[in-house]
Formats: structure tokens, sequence, C-alpha cells
């Protein structure tokens, strides 16, 4: 793409009311754009990277065999209130509306309600068992203080996933499948090594929850890491008692702040007992189904991989999510340097690479580099008179101090 | 995918309550799922339908040069009453509701008004001008009724592209690219020949904006056709004086019902002027942007397509947006059918080829043509004990009445 077709340009400030690092450097890009505290848009460049995370997430889910679907925003107030989530004293972040034609509707703050009724009409035998189905879709959630920028907002892309199974040990034995997609994914999106699995409240269907929570200074979450393990204990469980039903030795663990960037739970018959989805087992006998919920908050990772790699000049995308693979910068309005990297755009982009082109006259070099430095696309390739003088163009990757130079025919090999 | 892993199941009825033929198909081939009257959640085959359908004209979209945004659903009160569009006395089909934090949103039924209050952070110089954006995005409207299933839902998927031009002249010549991009996208979803540019209300800026309807009994509109010349009057503007203005012979036109599954619009200064949407002009003036929407219901689409190209026994998918490519049905529970069935489905699967594999026991072969032919997948490909015997497989197009006998080898160029 040439940035003179792009329609968003960076800018210097944020606005005066956003004080979380991901939305100041998100909106000072052009990446995203603040609608009102909570809400943002998604311009270009950031749906490239939303929809870069949406699919390496699906690649994962489908890997584990889980059924894609789309479920609607507008939510059924007599599902909700079989399962005692529609009263505003149980749950207080609903968004509530009304229906012309009569009646009451909320925003989907989750969906295992509407999605356990949906199941009533598809299972009906231990045949039909198990299986998993996951979606892509706005959560709405009326949040009373929205200052995490994307890590906290009141509409936001969730993955949400849910499992039915037969009984509990079919349903840990798929729980513990997932555990290993999300291993995976936190990995492929860059953040592997800062995110950890981490022990959080459980319910009456298992001791624990799962959270993944990825270690942050602008995290909500206090966690203890052992590091030996790789595992980590949220706050909200940090006892001596669960320390010592986990074989973790207290001395060993390091107290940090995180962002909870996935969580997995088992749902058990919550929701399967009142809203009657059951199965009849080969002896005849009606069982209620036992079911599974994981969540990942596809937004939120976009703010919490920019709260976590990012440095004073601006993002750091890792590969596999940045919206361009390389970001050519022809400079100094050298007529040769713009047609050169215009050529070099174009025969990239014909290979299939996302490149980003920035062909704007009129700005100096240290403003084309300070823009590149704040988009943060893994590789910076300059294109000017000297570069062309030394026989080509200087790359270098986002987080290296000094380019080198690289010939044209050896160019996408270099960054591929 | 194999069929036996497919959470869904066709069922011989729809819910009572549902009167319009596409919900009534959709439903009970397990494509879609009625969640509350004009709510529907996308299953597993509805969502690569609706999938299909966005690539599609996501690719025209980017042809003409827009650029792929996402906004988020809930709007801003105070954006909206400096068009006056947010009292319920003006917009009748509004959703709203309260921020905990105090306040009031709305759902957005479109999105010119805060597109436009975000375009006023990018546009300020006749450089930046003109470019066009776009999205996917599902829209909410409070219909008084929902009784034409998806084609008119309280909750749907509309892509709505809008372009910023310096002036009227700059807007026309991109207005007739958007008609040559809309022309494309409905013959590639196979209802070109059933679809009529037509001539609708125009505003103060415009004599007449142009519809997209699709001939059906089941549309809510009239409109009269000019086959000849490829164009339609919708009957809000079928006078003597505009068929004498646009040089249409009364006598030639013929009368249809027919569904709108897209219009686009000139919208002039209507929405720049009261948000202060302007740029500065070579001379240095204050110049309003001249603004255009371009919409088409993409989950709409989907209905339109089932009203029209569907059959007493089902669905009949156009090649560009079937959820699989084909359908291959293991007969008669015979071990040999099932293994090669399976066999065929890996093979063309590997080749990326979607491929739908009944491979689920215990039912007829008459009822497995009875499900292929609700689902109303392309090719069927039928492995039974005598297909084999015969030398190969038995292959018929959906519409088709008879199959022909295909081998193994030749199967993947026959299908292509």
């Amino acid at each position: 793409m040439l940035q003179s077709n792009l329609f968003t340009k960076t800018k210097k400030e944020a606005p005066s009311d956003e004080v979380s690092k991901n939305a100041e450097l998100l909106i000072r890009g052009g990446y995203i754009h603040k609608e009102m505290a909570g809400v943002y848009s998604f311009l270009p460049l950031g749906l490239r990277v939303l929809n870069n995370i949406t699919q390496v997430v699906r690649e994962e889910m489908n890997a584990v065999g889980g059924q894609e679907l789309h479920m609607p925003a507008l939510q059924d107030k007599n599902v909700w209130e079989k399962t005692d989530r529609w009263d505003d004293a149980k749950v207080d972040n609903w968004f509530k509306t009304n229906l012309k034609a009569g009646g009451e509707v909320g925003l989907g703050i989750t969906h295992e309600e509407p999605l356990t009724q949906l199941m009533t009409e598809y299972i009906s035998s231990y045949k039909d068992l198990p299986f998993s189905v996951y979606q892509f879709q706005n959560k709405f959630r009326n949040e009373m203080r929205a200052k995490s920028g994307i890590m906290r907002g009141r509409e936001f892309l969730m993955k949400d996933l849910y499992s039915f199974s037969k009984d509990k040990a079919e349903h840990d034995a798929f729980y513990d499948v997932v555990k290993g997609a999300y291993k995976k994914i936190y990995t492929r999106l860059g953040i592997g090594h800062l995110t950890y699995m981490t022990f959080a409240s459980g319910g009456i269907f298992a001791p624990f929850s799962h959270e993944y929570q990825t270690v942050s200074p602008a995290g909500e979450d206090t966690i203890y890491i052992d590091e030996e393990k790789g595992i980590a204990i949220n706050k909200e469980v940090y006892t001596d008692e669960v320390l010592a039903e986990l074989g973790i030795d207290k001395t060993k663990l390091k107290e940090e702040r995180a962002i909870e960037v996935g969580n997995i739970f088992t749902l058990g018959t919550r929701f399967s007992e009142p809203l009657e989805l059951a199965y009849t087992n080969a002896e005849g006998e009606k069982i209620p189904v036992f079911m599974g919920s994981y969540g990942i908050g596809v937004s939120r990772l976009v703010g919490a991989i920019v709260e976590t790699l990012s440095d004073d000049k601006g993002i750091i995308w890792p590969d596999a999510i940045a919206p361009f693979r390389a970001h050519i910068l022809a400079l100094g309005d050298n007529a040769e340097a713009h047609t050169k990297a215009v050529e070099l755009h174009d025969m990239l982009a014909g290979q299939g690479i996302d490149v980003l082109c920035d062909n704007r006259l009129g700005l100096s070099a240290g403003e084309k580099f300070a823009d590149a430095d704040l988009l943060g696309i893994p590789y910076r390739i300059v294109v000017s008179e000297r570069s062309l003088k030394e026989g080509g163009y200087e790359v270098k990757r986002r987080t290296e101090e000094k380019g080198k130079i690289v010939k044209a025919e050896e160019i996408t090999s270099f960054i591929k």
C-alpha cells in the first residue's frame, strides 16, 4: 500500500483524556480512533493487526476441531432469566434496551446462555457428543470506568469457544487440548515469553479455572510466577493451602502485575441444567451436558501486545501480526528514490508480501524515521540517493540500531 | 468436512412463527438459527456462505480503492444530535441504552455521523482528497415487524462504503466507478441476471439515488423494468415526468416485486456541513467535503439468494458462495463406499477444494439425497457399491436430473 493513499496520518498527541499507553500509541499511529471512553474504531492499519490475530486464533481453534459460528449481540431476556443472570443485581454490566414491538433485550456480555439454548435443538444422544464451537464476536459490557484503552472496552472483540462433553473425564481431556492450543497461540502472537498459565478461582465443577496472564505494569491483576514450572497463581487464590495443593514453593515465586489475555473455565452443568441441555446415554438415561468455555480477548490482545512490546519511539509488532511485513521509506523527495521505492513496493506486493511504502513528499528523513518507529513494522527499507549510490536499499529490523545495504535482487529473501 | 462431525442437522420443519421461505430453508438446512424475530445466528454452514459473500464484496471494494476499517455499534448521542438524527421523532428505529457511568448511547443504524466526525481529524487539505473507506459491520434497527427472515433483521451484517470528494464532479466520477463494481458483485454472486440498477428517490444533491433490486415475489419493493436498457424505476419515482427525463418508454416496462440488495446515494454536504468536515482548497478557502454512501446488505443477500435460487427441494447455491464445492455422499452403510468416500474427501481437501462428506451411518439413500438437495451444494458425488462397480463416482450438478459416472482420477478436473 502506498502511504500517500492511506487516509490516516500519524499524530503527535493522543486525546488528552487517554491515559493508557496502548491507546496513546495506537491512536497516534492511526491504528484506532476513540469514539467514546472504552469504544474504539479500528482504522485500516489497526484492522489489519486485528485480523492477523484473529487468523492465528482461528487456525488453532480449527486445529482442536472447533466449528466456527456467529451469534448476535441482541439477547433474549427469557433465556438469561432461566440461569438467573438477567437481573442487574446479579450481573452489573448489562446494556439493556427495548424492542419497539415490545419487550426488553440485552447486548451480549458473553454467550453461554443463548448457545446452550441453541444446542437443545442439536444435542439429543450421546452420539452427538463431544464437540466444540467458537466465534469471533463483539461483546458489550457496561463498565463503570474504561481507562485501559482497548484493554477494557465497553465494546470489544472476543473469541469464545464452548465445549460440550458427555462427562467430566471427556471434558478434562478436551480442556487439556485447549491448554496446548492457547500456549501455541500466545507463542505465535509473540508474547509467549511473557504469558503464564495462571491458576485462578474455579467453581463448583473444578477447583481452578486457568487464566493466561501477560506480565505488564499496565495489568489489572497481580500474579505470582513460578518461573521454573512456567506457571503462575492469581492473587485471588494465593493461599498457603493452594500452594501446597499445587506443590509450589512460595520462596520461588515472583510477584508481577499482568494483563489477562485469555481464560478457560469448566462450566460443568451450570448452564445445561437450568436450560435443559441433556443427552440420552446408551442406557436411555437423560444426562445434562458437561460444558466448558474458553475465551480470548482479541482486541484486548492488540492493546496487551502494544503495552508489552514497545519502546520509547513506538510500537514493535511481532512478525505474525504486523500490519505489513516491511515499510519502505523513499527519502528526500529524490525522484529516482521515489521511483525505485514504488517499484520495490510493486515487486514485493506482486510476490504476496504486504508492504507499506512511504512515498509522501515534503517530509524530512527524520520525520519519516519517526513515523516508521511509531508504526513499528518489522522491517524498514530506506530508499535514498545514498542507498542507491551504495548499491541498494538500507534495511533494518525495527529493533536494530543500524541497517545494512541489501541489493535489489536479495531483498525478498532478506525480509522473508 | 465430515458431516458426522458437523453439530448441525437438517430439520423437517422450521419454527412455526417463521413465514419467510429464506429463513425456512436456511433453518431447516442448519445454516442459521433463529434467536428472536429478526435476530439470527449464523451456524457453521451459514457462516461459510456469509464469509464467501463478504469476500466477493471485499475484493470489489478494494478494487475501487476502498480502505477497510471497522467502527463500533455503540454511538455517541452528541454526534447524532448535530445532524438532527437522534430524536426518535426523526429516526424511528433506534435501539438506545444507557451507560452505567451516565449518558445515553445508541446502537448504530448506519455510520455516516461517526465517520464524518472521525474524518475531521484526517481531512484538512484538498491534497487529502478524494478517497473512500468501507466496513463490514453489524447494524441494529429496531423494526416494528420482522417477518422477512434474514432479509429484514433487527441485527444484520452490512457493507457500507463512504466516499469523500472535493466536489460534485469528483464525486460523480467515483459514483460511476462504484456502479461498475456493484454490477460485478451481483454477477459474481450469481444473481446478476435478476438484479437491476433501479432509479429511486434522490435528495438535495442528486435527482436520484440508485438501488440494486433483485426480482422476487418476496420483495418489499415494486419496480418497473426496462429489459432492453437493463435498468428499472422504483415505484416511488415512477411518474411520467421521471420517465421522460430518463428517456424511457412506459409501454416497454414490466412491473415486478423486488428485494433491495444494495443502494448508492449522493450525500453531498448533508453530513459534512453540520459536522464541519471541510478542506482548504488551493486558494485557501474552506470547502465542505462532498460525500457519498454505498450500501450492500450482506446477510440480506444470503436471504435474497435463497429466495430467488431455490426449488421445491431446497437451496441452489451459486458456485462462488456455496459453503462447499462438492457434497460427497457415502451410501448404504457399505464399508468400502464409506472408506472410498472419506479418501475422496481427504484427497479433494488436500487440493484445497472445500468438500462436505456425508459419512453418517444409518440413513437411507433417499434421506441423504433429500439432505443434499436441501443444502444445495453445487456438485453431488455419490459413492456407493453400485458406483464403485461402475468404475467411479456418480457426479451431478444440484440442478441436473441425472448424474454420470466419473473416474477417481478425473474427479478434480470434473468439479473444478
